[in-house]
């Protein structure tokens, strides 16, 4: 009935059925709907509907809009929905959702939410709250359907489909032993193309690949993204199957790990978006700035030993923005290739020595060509050929220097277990300034004399 | 029986089949890896058994194989396997993979590829290379299996069986009428719950998510996240059926979009990584670096302008490159936020001056945090009140300056439809520059006569 309206035309037919108290013809609409359209709609309603909008909700439908929420969004909603409703609720939401909904509250919150809860599932996210926070543990879902390795065909469909409603994701059915221990797998297709009589045992696929509850999340990701995978199974030290992770909270991960690159390379502070309050905001990015401002007094302290120099000939202060400017440029260009390129790669000493030697080469070329450059314009400006030459030289030299810092200092965060992109461009950038001050004016007193 | 293997002990059983030619038990082993391990297998094996393991292949598995390696080692396989073989390969490949492999090709190796394929198969491919790069119509692939509405669940089942084989996903079935449109969709499960007497138009989901052959692939990979699909339809303009797009592809452009912004926010070269080689990795860098050389040397021409300032305080230039580095750094910060923030936010007038505010916000709050540090400092360290006072009040504007920078600069860019990442880093900090001399050697000449 509604598939060819608009966004908009629907909102308008819900908030009809609303105001007019229509239930019937409200559930019928939103039947039709994706959890992220039902979501978009509640998010735009006018504040005077949203009460009764969701008191003609039923709780599994809730359950799955309070999952296309954020954080202070869910929250308000179980506030309007009271205590017992609000429980329904919570007990039929995913597990991984509900923990990262419960991991930012208060305790006193926290505790309130779960004693509303059903005895186990409070305990099952519970269970999920322990393992460290970025792990397959903390994203993984127990709602998923197993089948025993002695089933047949025929019960694996039935048990299929009377759990059809509860399961998250019915793509594959992992099969486990007696011992629950995590032995095959079976996809939809296998079950669809086998004979009824066959046994699990005989059609599974055995060579299962699977994480731990301790994995990080994107060694996670990077195994779903290299086997094509809709889902992976997760199993616990003694090889138990306790859950799986779906391919939908695998993307949640991608696009949350380059976020996060982004925001360490620039550092630009811990998970600042458009809704963050100024002075949170500003009160994230102030250590790395007040660091900075005292690793840019370093170079200040730098240009002051050379007082001397620089008095002599103030015209080395015009080149000195560009040539600061330029090696800290190649150091962000170089970082940020092997930040990326560490994600995707798995490091020996054979890839490292060959992608030094690869920079090496980049800031030769590079150094040529932007010193020849320089040098000329320089030598015309200032009608000065030694200073040409000072500045040419300084140039190629600080960039090979760049490129190299940019390249050696995060794989020396990596080797150490630092994330390297904590090298952020800044950092970079401000070091590399004390290296090419050092060298400009070292070259240029070593000159002086033919500088006057 | 190889279950328990790790990868190299699979990789020694392999090489001795390979020598002692024992086809059987090779396909054995063949048959229960993954693709992904078996060309990680295939690249790592010594030269002289490539030959005779692309011999035990079949051309299902090569065609599998061939889509897990990159373009140059597809080459090679392809002229290790001999043009009838890899021509029965080329038909077996996934539309979209294939196409992304002709397309860097040169035309006469190209149309020599197709020429060895089959009419079909080549026909469909060079359809799929007919839309812009980047869209949906690029990256769909036309394996599917579709029902149409007038079907029972039993033929429905009976057609998925007979094209199990051949159709790359199958958790969807997308429901076509008679004139090939789109009206439906059937999961699995629907299927295996229905009753075999059903008829598919009872039982299909009707308001299909689709996206048609131009949408951007962002757009697509922001679908398939928001909505926690498995696969979309693809529609040409008239609504028929022409390809589905799998999540595993999405996955793939949501990592290329996060790496294009990071390479753009450093301005780090397009698509440089660890196998690129020296002279293509400079002269992919070059082109920014010179530009920024040229704006570089407009801060050089700002400091000449103030040079007699310069020649009286020498000591002003001892802050120089602490407060351009700032200003750089605060506009990287800002920067970084907001080209992040424009991939997931829909842009409206409220959500812009909100944002603007907000920064201008931050910037006056680290503007006073650091510019009273920096004249307290200035003073101890130089022994001149005013000194400090002009250091702490340039480096308080130029934050603003910088932070604002940072944010109106990629807002107006993406105004005009360019994509704001390329206000990269490296420009917005070589901008910096330039606004932080021209606030400090103005704020310096001011007060010149008590500074001396």
């Amino acid at each position: 009935m509604i598939k060819d309206m608009t966004q908009d035309e629907i909102s308008l037919y819900i908030i009809k059925t609303l105001k007019e108290n229509k239930k019937a013809e409200f559930e019928i609409i939103v039947d039709e709907l994706q959890p992220y359209d039902l979501a978009k709609i509640y998010q735009d309603l006018p504040f005077k509907h949203k009460a009764r909008f969701l008191l003609f909700l039923n709780p599994d439908i809730l359950a799955d809009l309070m999952e296309e929420l954020d954080k202070e969004e869910q929250l308000d909603l179980l506030n309007m929905l009271g205590v017992e409703k609000s429980s329904n609720v919570l007990n039929l939401m995913d597990n991984d959702d509900l923990a990262s909904l419960l991991d930012e509250l208060s305790p006193e919150k926290k505790d309130s939410l779960l004693s509303e809860m059903n005895k186990m599932e409070s305990n099952a996210v519970q269970d999920i709250m322990k393992y460290p926070p970025e792990t397959a543990g903390r994203i993984m879902t127990n709602r998923f359907v197993w089948i025993r390795n002695y089933y047949t065909v025929r019960e694996a469909v039935d048990k299929l489909k009377s759990f059809a409603e509860f399961a998250e994701s019915l793509n594959y059915l992992y099969v486990i032993d007696g011992a629950r221990r995590l032995v095959g797998v079976v996809s939809y297709r296998d079950l669809l193309l086998a004979d009824p009589g066959e046994k699990i045992d005989d059609i599974m696929y055995e060579r299962v690949i699977y994480v731990t509850v301790t994995t990080d999340q994107e060694v996670v990701a990077k195994t779903v993204e290299r086997y094509d995978f809709i889902s992976v199974p997760v199993v616990d030290e003694a090889h138990i199957l306790v859950g799986i992770i779906t391919v939908d909270d695998v993307i949640d991960v991608v696009i949350k790990e380059a976020n996060e690159d982004i925001e360490k390379l620039s550092a630009s502070g811990k998970s600042i978006d458009f809704e963050t309050k100024t002075l949170v905001a500003a009160a994230r990015r102030l250590p790395w700035l007040i660091l900075l401002l005292f690793i840019g007094l370093i170079s200040g302290r730098i240009i002051s030993g050379f007082e001397e120099t620089l008095q002599k000939v103030v015209a080395l202060a015009f080149f000195m923005p560009m040539i600061a400017g330029m090696t800290g440029n190649t150091g962000t260009q170089s970082l940020a290739v092997v930040v990326r390129g560490l994600i995707s790669h798995d490091i020996d000493k054979k890839v490292v020595f060959r992608l030094v030697m690869r920079e090496f080469g980049v800031g030769v070329s590079i150094g040529v060509t932007c010193a020849v450059l320089i040098s000329v314009i320089a030598y015309i400006w200032q009608g000065n050929f030694i200073l040409g030459m000072v500045v040419g030289c300084s140039l190629f030299f600080t960039l090979i220097i760049g490129t190299l810092a940019g390249t050696v200092i995060p794989l020396i965060l990596y080797k150490l277990k630092i994330d390297p992109a904590v090298a952020s461009g800044p950092l970079i950038t401000t070091l590399n300034d004390i290296f090419s001050l050092l060298t400009y004016f070292g070259i240029a007193t070593m000159f002086i004399q033919y500088l006057m």
